[in-house]
């Protein structure tokens, strides 16, 4: 039996690494790899690390492959999404057949935690299902963008006994006044919020060397933080940030 | 200075532990335990195991004082919350102040993540309002019970681009059709769901020994749930469980 690890890597700083991942990197044969092109290779280089410092097997092979092409501004996002995981799905099926023999051990190494908004699970799922060959599976977590933002700003992410939704730039409208986590915000969504009583608590490359923190009252941080993103956009040629929108606390 | 360090030590697993907690444990000096009463014993024996596995400092100390009475049914939710967490800052303000020198390292080591659902990091900050003792807070996240739920069932929390709903029992009622992860669910509010189309992926004592899951159609797995719990309350005294209420998904 072929064995397939998913495993979360934490989002950003190496350090956020469990002892449960390195468990399993301990024993790997293979690391199947998505390259995304030159625009993430801060992510590819967090992977590149962790591989080296702790893959014991130094036999282990790195097998890459390039991410098919995705259409970024859909008409019909699901659809979109659908199709884009059918091309990975193939790809992910040949390399888990021709690249691993029974009984070795591969992995995919997961940006954060697999189980929010990443792909690699559901499209694991659907190479399952071809029946073409067959594997076991297990799914570590690991640190999310949430967790280093709050960690970050030390401050918890709920209010106490409030539920807090986690959502997307694409999905804040239908937050209807509650705390929000907004993840995945292509534009800077926070500028379309209208409550008066919103704190914000904003991050970026978080956990690595470039991390940058911002926060206070939504009203007064809207255009600082609009021109933090715009210069470090251009610094860095993409960005990745998360934010926190709460409910101002009396204290 | 002295310093204080937030430790997630994960939820329920010993080898959630992350390289950062390690790597600041390996430094502490001082371990402050708050004793919850032998019904969380399981709890307890998680740190206990941890501080003699990682602390490499084999002078440390472990500090351990009563948690303070709670009023668990009360009138108003927020004000004994508020009242306990009172209780609570004032006997941290003093293991702070009494046992942990100039120059040393403290630390509270925090069930799952220090920034979801727990009060820690609020006293602390009431601590150093007080003004009576000065500490650099440092917080290291964890893995938490969500992320336990859905590596073991192998789940994404989100489906496709979609928001989720962090909530607890209480609060349930206001997801309105939303997908929900349920926290603190004194009683089983899921019984209280009436959406025809929901999915439940239900686990307790997750990550330890003791693990159980359960998932399917909610309908179909009300009784089964309800009846696992019962048992499982009886058999350890109590029940910590933690579930995912998912929109059925077309596969
Ligand atoms: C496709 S999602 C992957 C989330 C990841 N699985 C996790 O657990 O955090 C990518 C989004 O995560 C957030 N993100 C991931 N890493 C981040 C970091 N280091 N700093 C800020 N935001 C981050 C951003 O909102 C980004 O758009
Ligand atoms: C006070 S909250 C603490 C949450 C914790 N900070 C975390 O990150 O998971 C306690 C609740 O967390 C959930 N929980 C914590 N550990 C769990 C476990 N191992 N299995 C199932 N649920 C758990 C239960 O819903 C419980 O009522």
């Amino acid at each position: 039996m072929r064995k397939l690890s998913i495993i979360g890597i934490g989002a950003g700083n190496p350090d956020y690494l469990t002892v449960q991942a390195i468990n399993a990197l301990k024993t790997l044969d293979v690391v199947f790899l998505i390259d995304k092109g030159s625009e993430k290779s801060a992510l590819t280089a967090l992977r590149t690390e962790i591989c080296e410092r702790y893959i014991a097997n130094k036999a282990f092979r790195i097998v890459a492959a390039e991410d098919p092409a995705r259409d970024r501004s859909p008409r019909d996002y699901e659809s979109a999404v659908a199709d884009w995981h059918a091309k990975r799905a193939a790809i992910y099926e040949r390399m888990i057949r021709e690249e691993l023999a029974d009984g070795q051990h591969g992995a995919f190494l997961v940006w954060g935690d697999p189980c929010l908004y990443d792909s690699t699970l559901r499209i694991v799922d659907q190479v399952a299902a071809m029946g073409t060959v067959a594997f076991e599976v297990e799914v570590i977590p690991g640190i999310t963008s949430i967790q280093a933002l709050a960690a970050r700003h030390k401050i918890p992410i709920n209010r106490i006994g409030e539920p807090v939704l986690i959502t997307t730039g694409r999905k804040l409208a239908e937050r209807q006044s509650r705390d929000a986590v907004v993840m995945l915000d292509g534009g800077s969504a926070f500028t379309t919020v209208e409550d008066e009583d919103v704190e914000i608590f904003w991050g970026a490359y978080l956990g690595t060397g470039d991390e940058i923190l911002a926060s206070g009252p939504l009203r007064e941080c809207t255009d600082e933080i609009q021109k933090i993103k715009t210069d470090a956009r251009a610094r860095h040629g993409w960005i990745m940030d998360t934010y926190l929108l709460r409910k101002t606390v009396a204290s």
